[in-house]
């Protein structure tokens, strides 16, 4: 049953939604359009609608407004928008405004001094800004739940509703099954074909490929657009949401990345219109949107029935590809690099240690485990252990992320996306007869319809463990991942 | 002397003109890069950060503070300051909430309203909605000032420091002029040459002659650029100031849009930028604005010693154009339209009846004077008696600005910036030697630096009348506009 109070509370929500939403205008316009000379500008503009959506956000009559809405009978999607913008609220409201001033300041403060750092691979240039980050941090999750572990609610932050013993739990499977499996395929030594190596690639035909493959998962122009930027991203709502891309001389890394982006902005588009403003017409957490990038990435781009489907096209834009096999391009698609250092460069199998490397790190340093001067050592043993390589610079060890500037909980959603894709197209096969034949035809509407059903319809009806139950049959497990991993890697290495 | 109560008001507006911004950031992108899809989120995100804008502006803290400092000893620029941020709080606060929301949604509902009285040349659907929206513009130019008539207070809204008698002094000197100087030209029989009313202009030339002639005029591109929109405007501040254009059959248009633009780029790029979200960073109103928008359109690229540069460069685009003589040209970018009704499309001279036409039509009809009824006849007799031109219907009369939907005062700024513009060119002559030599020579730096050096360094330093007198040495006069378009026209036509 409506009331009053709960209309005052969601209009005022709406505002907030809508300052944010304005953010990510000028962020994506920053990112692709904006000429160099005007950041001070944006600068001001982004951090006065920051200050702006903190104000309305946690303006007193919202509290009031909670209050009140305590103790009223509230249908089920009521509940779940009061219970959003609760806890929207409660982890603003919490934290004292100069902590939130200091916080930023120093986080923005500590872009070019971790540069400098990475740039010259001098860690302890680095090391008393990243203490004073942890500091702060910490300071700031004790003001937003005294009762909680620091690291577990900048977790929560990150991963709304999916649990730090999940998370440990999964992470485990994988360490397990994951380890082995990748000494495994690195003693095969097998040779898989890597036909996109060779050649050229203009970035005017791979950007008219990149458009193309849009076209054949049927992105709608009229909702959303793709431009280059430095590094790829999504930005939009239910109503216009855009894609971002770059290319390397790989034509692999810019399809993969703009299937990637695509996937993400499938869940956007899918959020119900008429619940523009409110949570019920907002994307859950990053382990989610995760899961439909990485679904739309691997489950579709990195298959061997879409390279059917594509190897003509890639041909088309790339005339001197003539020769190569369906299986050449397979192979092509999926080349493993486990002597790699760099996260943002890693496979769709090793990519998975990298995280849960810095996910038990970055736990260890906010814990006050270790200090920060041991990072570097940590981070190397980590590495030799999971991979079987040790980065000889800090460079290419642990400064290599920005991140570290800002979040120290914020890595955990990539692996759980990749977990929760394989999981959801396990279950999608349930019901949705010959997927693989549909990808060969370019049929993607119903792979498309079940993700629009089972995920994004729901916007933040449900918190993301009951949304996987929902969709799934089952809480969030490793199990499907790794069947996947070890099934496909298996079989293309002869392991 | 600076203050608390001076700097906290100060921060205070940065915020407003940060917020004002970021609104001008999410219109140009509207109108260049947006899905058509991305409707009804834009317009929720627009309308919440003018309610934001404004809610920061009319905060009652506001008044406190400009209440504290009304007393105090302020220096040159922070009387500016306060005087701008007084005028600005004045008029907002002084309105109330309820009158501002029923203006906006009116407007926005007469819009769809004009749209179809134009397209079925039917002046009564309109009617009494223009008739509403007067209603309530007067009922807020009486909040705003109850001491003066309303029509003033909206003349004020959109020219400040310009008084009306000077305007009513202006525009009685240009009817004068100017409609025995239209009959004489129209007498003469000229036959001016055509040169680019033949041959194929593809819009992607086109494109590639605009971005040409912005290099000529130094625009930097790390502080804007040039894109596509239906109709050309000029958006942004002075880190990053962006112009639009759009392209017609005919090429000049096209051309002289964006050198038009360019012209009010110029000034917010030469605004200063240590004084970014503060008056004295902020262009004046709207005669200003557009005297540095028709000096680089008419005293430049009107002008006969820019087609001596720009020419061979023309030709270089289009071929067909190789025998073309400079007089030619010249003739050509200089064609008067007398028959023309439509004020868009009218040129360099016969522009401005249309807008005394406005102005004497939109006073009458907010003083009451004539009722919504009178409006079409009372529009076809000054087209008669200004041009000689009595339009056939409403819809090439009367219906055809969508102004009228909004703003009754919001037309007098275009000629005012025609009429400056001509006095700030005779006054840059006297002080930049060769003025027609630099720009044969494609030196523009001069020109514009004299433009900074009296016009954009001073932000809102100076009232607009101050300005002007400070920069040419007299009050504003219609003088050297007159004489300017008797030469030039009077020569071109032979009269």
């Amino acid at each position: 049953m409506s009331s009053d109070a709960y209309d005052e509370l969601t209009e005022r929500y709406e505002k907030v939604v809508a300052v944010h939403d304005a953010s990510g205008v000028l962020n994506w316009d920053q990112q692709t359009k904006m000429p160099s000379g005007g950041t001070p500008a944006r600068s001001k503009q982004l951090s006065t609608l920051s200050s702006v959506g903190h104000d309305l956000l946690t303006d007193d009559q919202v509290g009031e407004l909670l209050d009140e809405l305590d103790g009223e009978t509230l249908d089920g999607e009521e509940a779940a928008v009061v219970r959003e913008i609760r806890r929207d609220y409660e982890r603003a409201a919490n934290v004292p405004e100069e902590l939130v001033e200091e916080l930023t300041e120093t986080q923005s403060e500590a872009q070019p001094i971790w540069q400098q750092a990475k740039a010259e691979d001098d860690f302890d240039h680095f090391a008393p800004t990243l203490e004073r980050l942890r500091d702060l941090h910490v300071e700031r999750a004790e003001h937003v739940d005294p009762d909680v572990e620091p690291y577990v609610v900048m977790h929560e932050d990150s991963l709304p509703y999916i649990d730090i013993e999940t998370v440990e739990g999964v992470f485990a499977d994988l360490r397990e099954a994951l380890v082995p499996l990748i000494d495994d395929l690195k003693d095969a030594n097998a040779d898989l074909a890597a036909p996109f190596t060779e050649g050229e690639y203009p970035e005017d035909d791979q950007m008219a490929l990149s458009e193309r493959v849009l076209d054949m998962l049927n992105y709608d122009r009229d909702q959303g657009r793709l431009d280059l930027s430095p590094h790829p991203f999504t930005s939009g709502n239910q109503f216009d949401c855009r894609v971002t891309t770059r290319f390397k001389d790989d034509p692999i890394k810019g399809l993969m990345a703009t299937i990637h982006e695509y996937g993400h902005a499938s869940y956007n588009l899918g959020l119900p219109q008429e619940h523009f403003g409110s949570p019920l017409g907002l994307s859950l957490g990053s382990g989610v949107h995760e899961s439909q990038s990485r679904f739309w990435e691997n489950h579709v781009g990195r298959s061997r029935a879409f390279w059917e489907l594509f190897l003509p096209e890639m041909q088309e834009h790339f005339p001197h590809l003539d020769g190569v096999s369906v299986d050449e391009a397979y192979e092509g698609a999926n080349q493993l690099y486990p002597e790699n250092l760099i996260r943002v460069e890693a496979d769709e199998l090793t990519y998975h240690m990298h995280i849960i490397l810095r996910f038990e790190t970055g736990r260890e340093f906010v814990r006050g485990e270790i200090d920060v001067d041991e990072i570097p050592h940590v981070w190397n043993d980590r590495m030799d252990e999971y991979l079987g390589v040790v980065p000889e610079t800090d460079t290419n060890g642990c400064l290599q992320d920005i991140h570290w500037t800002g979040r120290f909980a914020a890595f955990q959603g990539y692996t759980i996306g990749s977990v929760l894709a394989a999981q959801l197209d396990a279950a999608m096969r349930e019901e949705v007869d010959g997927v693989d034949e549909k990808i060969r035809n370019g049929e993607f509407e119903p792979l498309l319809g079940w993700m629009r059903e089972n995920v994004h319809q729901h916007g933040m009806r449900y918190p993301s463990d009951e949304l996987i139950e929902r969709a799934t049959g089952e809480p969030l497990t490793a199990e499907y991942f790794i069947e996947y991993v070890e099934e496909k890697f298996g079989e293309l290495y002869g392991v």
